[in-house]
């Protein structure tokens, strides 16, 4: 296999084929915006989304899926969340061979709150998959484009499925690590935003370091009680898609998260600061997914309630700090050893 | 008890003297400084160590061991790891009754390589212990004297004792978590200072935020292999204690260790580093403890031995990283699990 398929040209898909074509690649990289592919194809850029870098001729843009499809066996999906399953579906409409499907997509399917994997599985009939291999971790586009060194995850529930997705995007300066934990690998990369609203809202208040390390640290253990009740193993949230994604998105003032929450920290309401922000915040939409699977799954998530009620029920950042501070005398590990115990014996 | 013994007057234990006087109680803070003690009675400030902050008249300065430890049962250790056996030594020559032993101490012993806990058992006779209670987390003493929102985890073996160092020190803006595992947070608080010193050569490197976020999770990573392998249990190290301290450190530019990484990372050597700093830099000594008792336990930890290269074998940190880089590939996280598996095998 010579040729791989990506499906999304935004700054990620971007980078992400860079990498395939530096390993010998020749990439096919789909986009459904006829002047972005005339871009890629007469001047080798992409400049709305990684400006000033300049691509390498092994990647191909097209506007034709049948064409990104035609004489490879590996598809890579980059699209937003919430186009995901529109996606999938022409491509099974085109599709003549088993598949690897792999995906770079974080993000949770609105109103379904389903995971990526789960939509892939809904939408592409098993005899038309040899794997699903989701891809994530602890990545600014911008600084794979610039070569820096950088570690991601790449899981799936068959190894030898992850193990080729780590051979494909393996190199010196992208580090690949196989995880057998789909489920954990998804969720952590999903539920992070809720986390980066709520590290701008606590520099908003001005507050300091401690501050953000306990949001961060106790935030990652409620999303752990979350994807561990969904199946997740917990150790997985210590790893590049949990804690390590979690530290580039709530220490980086260029999170669109970050700036969402940072902007209510200060006062100003869920309406005002989107309307500023004029795009998409995936944080508002993860948070309001989350809340409703704590409720679903009877797992306790003040963190993300409290943001919840931030965002939605008009409550000052400053009261939903003190109410989380006031809570109950906790143990810090003990309901997370619990839920381990009770995967472990589900699992016997 | 309404007394609480607070031995060392730096800032960290200037800073929980005043979490333990707003409580309630009267603190005998006891520093062997005689001008420090007079400026603590006289003016109720420490300015070294807590610049512009006035102390409750709840916090009485004394450099009496003696006075200090009289009419009270706990005492609270906040002193350099290196001077943590000739105190105890002293305190043991005048005790006369059981004592509740917390400290807030982030180290190992130079030498020994031991752990506090394990100094304070070696030290005091069982008879004389009520319990021995670590206390840590991600908390810059400023903040804390400002009264910030911040988080800290009290490990003990002897789940009543953490629960008393939870009741002394629990407040509005102090929020205290048990835990049952003295050895992970103890190892965790003392071995952070090696990637923090990592973090400040990537930085001085010029890499970006994919690479500190790499270097944070696979550093955690071996430190927890390293851990269980001493008989901690891996999820402390997604805790306050490991993940939440090392955030804090990482990326705080005030840390000293991430300062002298960075002049590493610049291409300076180390003697001139530690000439410049003028000062103790933890991470250096315990880099070469933790690559010291890796080797004992048969331990991978290739970050702290590139660390130790860079440090003491002149390694230029580049190839340090390009060598990290380039290693075999991996899994993510079934090192981990299995090293949890064989201490359950092993507790069985």
């Amino acid at each position: 296999m010579k040729k791989i398929a990506v499906l999304g040209a935004g700054s990620w898909g971007t980078a992400l084929s860079m990498v395939l074509a530096d390993n010998g690649y020749t990439v096919s990289l789909w986009s459904h915006r006829k002047e972005q592919v005339s871009e890629l194809l007469e001047n080798h850029t992409n400049n709305k989304y990684l400006p000033g870098v300049i691509l390498s001729k092994k990647i191909i843009g097209t506007n034709d899926l049948s064409q990104a499809l035609d004489q490879t066996d590996a598809l890579l999906l980059v699209v937003p969340a919430k186009a995901m399953r529109e996606v999938l579906r022409q491509i099974h409409g085109i599709m003549r061979q088993p598949m690897l499907f792999i995906h770079g997509v974080k993000g949770i399917e609105p109103g379904t709150f389903k995971r990526m994997s789960e939509v892939i599985e809904e939408e592409i009939p098993a005899q038309l998959r040899q794997a699903i291999v989701a891809l994530s971790g602890p990545s600014h586009a911008e600084e794979v484009s610039l070569r820096h060194p950088t570690t991601v995850a790449v899981a799936s529930n068959d190894l030898s499925a992850a193990k080729k997705a780590q051979d494909l995007f393996f190199n010196h300066y992208f580090r690949v690590y196989t995880n057998g934990d789909t489920i954990g690998v998804e969720i952590g990369g999903a539920l992070k935003n809720i986390i980066a609203l709520g590290a701008g809202m606590l520099d908003g208040l001005g507050y300091g370091d401690n501050a953000k390390a306990a949001l961060i640290t106790r935030g990652l253990a409620e999303i752990t009680r979350l994807g561990t009740k969904l199946g997740a193993h917990p150790l997985t949230f210590i790893g590049l898609t949990g804690m390590g994604d979690l530290i580039v998105t709530c220490t980086s003032v260029h999170s669109r998260n970050w700036k969402a929450g940072n902007m209510l920290g200060k006062g100003e309401k869920l309406d005002s600061v989107l309307e500023k922000m004029g795009m998409v915040v995936e944080g508002v939409r993860t948070t309001r997914a989350a809340h409703a699977l704590a409720k679903t799954m009877n797992v306790e998530m003040p963190i993300t309630s409290a943001i919840y009620q931030v965002l939605f029920d008009g409550k000052h950042p400053k009261k939903a700090v003190d109410e989380l501070m006031d809570r109950d005398k906790k143990d810090e590990i003990a309901p997370l050893t619990r839920s381990l115990a009770e995967n472990n014996t589900k699992n016997q």
